[in-house]
């Protein structure tokens, strides 16, 4: 389409010149449109120069007279041309070309919060999705999604789909399908010690969207923020571009270790995960957990609780959360169905303290209408009709299963070289290299035996962190998990 | 569950009170379990107290031993209790429990975004929803889904829901699935005059969470950002709470006067409708076009385009977007699906210049993961199957008929009484009320006469605002168009 022509030859020239292509799925008035716009931008037909008639181009060019009439309608309804009674049609007198094209590309200034984002570490999940795949790869999050029953899911999306044109069309509420809310918060009443109503349940598009508003929310720059290390990079990420204070605190195999937050601390919130401490695991005892109450309502500070895997405990029964013990309303509980159910879902959920809820709401409604209906009616019915809590029995069995492979495979290749949280809980499990391994040595030799693990180092804000590695487990069966641990044995140990 | 136990009474009777329900969907071992737990916490059972034998309190409240030895595992579990070896089981000594529960609900300090939010009107929206329904409602943005070609979308869903479990279960790229981005891409191209790539198309679920994400990336407390006015309240909001100083221009019949932007103007963006003003009404011709473009160079300063129904032209052709002229990456186009598909849809996409695309992308990754992979893939096919562009042609029919309905009415019932843009576009009519007729008092009349009509007042930065009424068409019937406006002149003429 973008033609090279010579200035200094005539008129009809140039238009002769055109080349249009028949075989295009953009119609042949729409590209002669956009040749004489292009010749018009660049000032190769300056403003004030007659056109051939329709006749005279049409037939120049082969066209049909339609065709170029259509042109040049268009090319006259954007103020390109002209058109006077009985003298023709002329390229536009007030065009302003000059200063146009510009040469150089723009580059935008960006604000303290794009400036802050630059210097962020890109995520180099992308590239590991294009780099060719391991053999065995212990990627976390991958869910092992071969369990889910799927044909109760097409079954519970095909009602919908097929019953109500009004459910395909209508926006939801912003805090999500009322019927979802409902079914969630019976959940988390019956399932996870929750105090909730439906209506502080809102249902968000992952628990990044969460973290995001309440950080705008309740943050301002420089206020500090509490957080566990190792701990979760996506929400700390979230807390430092809205440029707050990270104040760090290492965990220990009881999670946060309440009595050594320093008491000068300035944190107006403090991010925890006491179910199963992110990364490295292990549960925070009822003691800690009211002690943290305690520090919260002397601090004048706000408790978000990530419950990110609390359901998938494999021996006792899963802990209650942490807000089940809030008795003031300073505690947000995050919970999620990417990991229990599957991740292309996309759905997630806050429970709200009441003087959260409308500000929440609000600020959702200014930028995200919410998720599908459909799909949030689908996964109402599919936990109301208890296919939810079975599928939970099915993943704890599974999983369980997986686990308990990996620690006997780690007892039986790694014994002495490594540490890990004894807690039966979770999709992942973090070794710490015992005797001085070195992290990055371990991922490369591993890699070279077909093994994907991932450095710890990422997860941590100690510097130097303590060497570590993370295993997930939910993507593979028993017998990669077994071969993938005799390896990664054979690199630890230099062989 | 929640019990009133007087605390001077044995242990035995306080425990023999538990009232449990056999009937409730919670198993009775949790509800003894949080039975149990709440008198701990409210030192009803203060720390130290022996508990019941497993066998005792079974006997004593009628229920299996295993389920009394169930819910003492759990309190075991999460450190309510202790077990010593050969003496019992015993209320945990270590627990902290004064200062639980507190009195007052705990009421966060919100950061200065979050006063912001709180000093926005909260929108009436949802208000609305909850309001009985006028008889006839001339709400904006309802579309007339009857249209939608439901059948033709069910199967492209059911084809991806049954063939294909792993486009159930996959996360999709951030940026959105790539089919329907080179399906975007081809389509604004050829219709909408945009320049652009696949690539440079990032699926987002709506304007909004593309201008959340702009607005944090571009924009500083206190940068300047030209806008219309009357204008989209919905960016306005948003550029607000990011603390902006909104620099309002008044529209005329086309769009953004350039030549009266103020020369000190500090603006470092700029938001405007160009193909069809909103509210208003009115294009934006050429020679405006091109001016703002070298005002934005001479300024350094980002444009924003919302094409929001640039398609929905009813007489010559679809005006091409402003991104078609821009030569040196400063403009950002924003189109949507949800007037031209359907709202619950939430599918929008944002065309990026190459310096914004990877930290837009970057932010996106980090609050949001993306829609539907489902949704996605059936929205590509039904733009590339041709069904997008042949039901862009029904809508273009009726919607056209509609307007044209709409117009014929108005000088029927109120010519001479408001005044109305002349281009035969979009999904609402913007009426300016002439010899001084009161936009409240005109609103409310028609209301008992069971007509919604929408006041202009919070679409207009000027103040005083002149009067005006917002009247959306698209999800009403020729007739009810026509007995609505009938009813609207009664009112305007106070009958």
């Amino acid at each position: 389409m973008r033609m090279h022509v010579r200035t200094t030859i005539s008129l009809p020239t140039i238009l002769a010149e055109l080349r249009l292509d028949a075989q295009s799925q953009t119609p042949l008035y729409q590209q002669l449109y956009a040749a004489i716009r292009d010749l018009i931008l660049r000032g190769v037909l300056p403003a004030g120069v007659r056109l051939p008639t329709n006749r005279a181009l049409a037939s120049q060019l082969g066209l049909a007279r339609v065709t170029v009439a259509s042109a040049y309608a268009q090319l006259r309804d954007e103020g390109y041309l002209v058109s006077r009674q009985g003298a023709g049609t002329f390229v536009a007198e007030e065009l302003v070309t000059k200063g146009l094209p510009a040469i150089a590309p723009f580059h935008p200034r960006f604000s303290f919060w794009g400036q802050r984002l630059l210097t962020l570490d890109p995520s180099d999940e992308e590239a590991l999705l294009t780099t060719p795949r391991p053999e065995i790869d212990f990627g976390f999050g991958r869910s092992f999604y071969h369990i889910f029953p799927y044909d109760v899911w097409r079954r519970l999306l095909a009602r919908y789909l097929s019953a109500d044109d009004a459910m395909l069309s209508r926006y939801g509420s912003v805090a999500g399908f009322y019927p979802l809310r409902a079914a969630v918060a019976g959940y988390l009443e019956r399932l996870r010690g929750v105090q909730t109503t439906a209506e502080q349940v809102v249902i968000v598009s992952g628990i990044q969207q969460a973290l995001d508003i309440l950080s705008r929310l309740l943050l301002n720059r420089g206020d500090g923020v509490l957080v566990e290390t190792p701990g979760y990079s996506g929400a700390i990420d979230i807390f430092r571009l809205y440029g707050a204070h990270i104040q760090p605190l290492p965990v220990d195999d009881h999670g946060l270790p309440v009595e050594r937050i320093p008491p000068a601390t300035t944190a107006r919130l403090a991010f925890v995960t006491p179910s199963n401490q992110f990364p490295r695991g292990g549960a925070m005892p009822l003691a800690r957990r009211l002690a943290l109450l305690q520090w919260a309502q002397a601090q004048g500070a706000v408790i978000l609780e990530d419950d990110y895997d609390g359901e998938l405990r494999y021996s006792g029964h899963p802990l209650t959360a942490l807000q089940g013990l809030d008795r003031d309303g300073r505690v947000v509980y995050l919970g999620a169905f990417s990991k229990v159910l599957f991740p292309a879902l996309r759905l997630s959920y806050v429970v709200l303290p009441e003087p959260l809820l409308d500000p929440f709401l609000h600020t959702k409604r200014l930028i995200d209408r919410g998720a599908p209906t459909l799909t949030q009616a689908a996964v109402a019915d599919f936990i109301t009709e208890g296919h939810f809590e079975r599928h939970l029995r099915r993943l704890r069995q599974e999983y369980g299963e997986r686990r308990a492979a990996l620690t006997a495979a780690l007892d039986a290749h790694l014994a002495g070289r490594v540490r890990y949280s004894a807690e039966a809980a979770g999709l992942h499990v973090m070794l710490y290299l015992q005797n001085g391994l070195s992290e990055t040595a371990v991922v490369e030799r591993a890699a070279r035996l077909g093994v994907r693990v991932y450095p710890g180092a990422p997860y941590h804000l100690q510097h130097p962190a303590p060497p570590s590695i993370l295993l997930g487990f939910s993507g593979l069966t028993v017998s990669e998990i077994e071969a993938g641990i005799q390896r990664l044995g054979m690199a630890v140990r230099g062989e």
